[in-house]
């Protein structure tokens, strides 16, 4: 279906749940919390499905959007999910209309309306709410802007595109405070955070000139930071940042005698076939596993399967 | 004046010699190279001064582009240039056309191009360089977005308006490689850098319940994380990346027993009333000065007027 039938649909009818998808990000959860601003503005009932794994980050952003407990929706809307294996923990029910952008979107609605070439689903929404209401207030552009923001990495990751830019533009005359939210959302960290990424740098190992990079987490350096799961979004990242890598390892101690690996390359060897020698699986370029063996063990095996794979 | 008239005096012209500032930036570069090669393609004449300070990450970009030791321009141009105290060392000619986006623009030139709400000079290039050849080449979009994308912090910057997203946008549809350039520029660090970053960051200490953070740079780190001036990009924002920051402090030993200072706050108090103190001003939000004192008394003396001044 287009973007004008999900519009007619949604005026003809009332009672809306929104659904927001597992480990929420900023892209379902602004897109969600933009779409239910405008739903009341058109006079309807609707509100955000409580998504138990709001982090703190989010919270304030959705947090007056949330069903009283005594709402009884007609209509279930899911923004920025996938699959049915991504609704939101203790949610159970079908879905009616499916608004998204990832290409692998298995259309587990009874109505689907999927853009994959949106770098965010929130670029979906910003055309949607105009359609619905005939304009953007600033309190929606805000949180498109978190949508979109945040799936881009402010714009820096692959996937921003001119329609991207666009759509920030337009967000930004609708009245976005991208200078308040950029602040928060990418110049602003944790200190057990901060202290990680600190013994994560200092720590770091290389192998082959530097081309090779290993980031070690232990169970230790976590305890000594403070950090929790939520301080660990794409750490795998950190050991890539070095010039001149071209494989980058991370080993993360999940328990004692465990250590899950995270291994990116630039193609210089597989890293499915790395990790695969190890159980485990992904892509070319980004692939991972599990190992039972300290992270000292973990990090001498890999360095030896790399080494036989360069090619 | 205005930009059609730039690009008349241009067109009936020839032999320019493209100056870049002091300590130079992806913006004052990009836009310098990016120029120079669309009036190449005019059959023009063209090259850059060679800027001896042109640090490693940016040399690969403008290297194609200095001018021919032989080469005897009949007129200089000033790109993203404030003033003739930022004109490049060993310059000192006088300058025929300034292009420049900074309100305390001196106009030094003969002929002064000024747009002070631009976030980059290179937002200027981008508008001159159809002027001049109809259109914009794919090489001249690379060098233009690492003017924009760098001035903007990747668009994460308080100076990113809807006309530097739509510029952007012009630019990718241009055939700007944003994915690989924004890995270069923005998702790469030295090794000693990210040491650096490490040892800051696992140093970091606090105050008043974390809203005053401060960051200490010792001779022995720079020296241990094998650290140079190129290595210190920004280094005073660190600090302040902690959450609930209010007052950050970044101290920084130049020689043993000298320290230089910078202090950024959110208002709550004044950090050029601050180092006024000792000799240093700046701003209300951001300010510094010099102590002759080590790193430790440095901090301690800091701290203490932070305390007699928090409002």
């Amino acid at each position: 279906m287009g973007l004008h039938e999900c519009a007619a649909w949604i005026r003809e009818n009332d009672s809306f749940l929104l659904l927001t998808h597992r480990r929420p990000d900023g892209d379902t959860l602004g897109s969600a919390a933009a779409l239910c601003h405008a739903l009341k503005r058109l006079g309807k009932q609707a509100w955000l499905y409580r998504n138990p794994e709001v982090t703190e980050r989010y919270e304030p952003f959705v947090a007056s959007y949330y069903a009283p407990a005594d709402f009884r929706p007609a209509y279930f809307i899911a923004l920025d999910i996938a699959d049915v294996t991504m609704l939101p923990k203790g949610f159970d029910g079908s879905v009616d209309l499916v608004l998204d952008h990832h290409g692998s979107n298995s259309q587990f609605g009874l109505m689907n309306e999927v853009r994959p070439e949106a770098a965010a689903c929130g670029e979906l929404i910003l055309d949607l709410i105009p359609l619905l209401c005939g304009n953007l207030e600033k309190e929606e552009a805000d949180l498109l802007y978190v949508a979109v923001s945040t799936d881009t990495g402010c714009f820096c990751y692959g996937n921003t595109t001119a329609d991207t830019f666009r759509a920030a533009a337009e967000l930004y005359e609708a009245g976005a405070d991208n200078r308040r939210l950029n602040k928060l959302l990418f110049r602003t960290s944790s200190r057990p955070r901060l202290m990680l990424e600190g013994m994560i740098y200092t720590g770091l190992r290389s192998a082959r000139d530097g081309a090779v990079n290993v980031a070690v987490v232990t169970l230790d350096m976590m305890s000594r930071a403070g950090a929790t799961e939520d301080d660990c979004d794409d750490i795998a990242s950190l050991a890539g940042r070095v010039a001149g890598n071209r494989v980058s390892v991370t080993v993360r101690e999940m328990e004692p005698g465990r250590c899950k690996v995270s291994l990116r390359t630039d193609g210089v060897l597989d890293a499915s076939a790395a990790c695969a020698r190890f159980g485990g699986g992904g892509h070319r370029m980004a692939a991972g596993c599990e190992l039972s063996a300290t992270p000292e063990k973990t990090v001498t095996q890999m360095l030896s399967v790399i080494d036989e794979l360069w090619g």
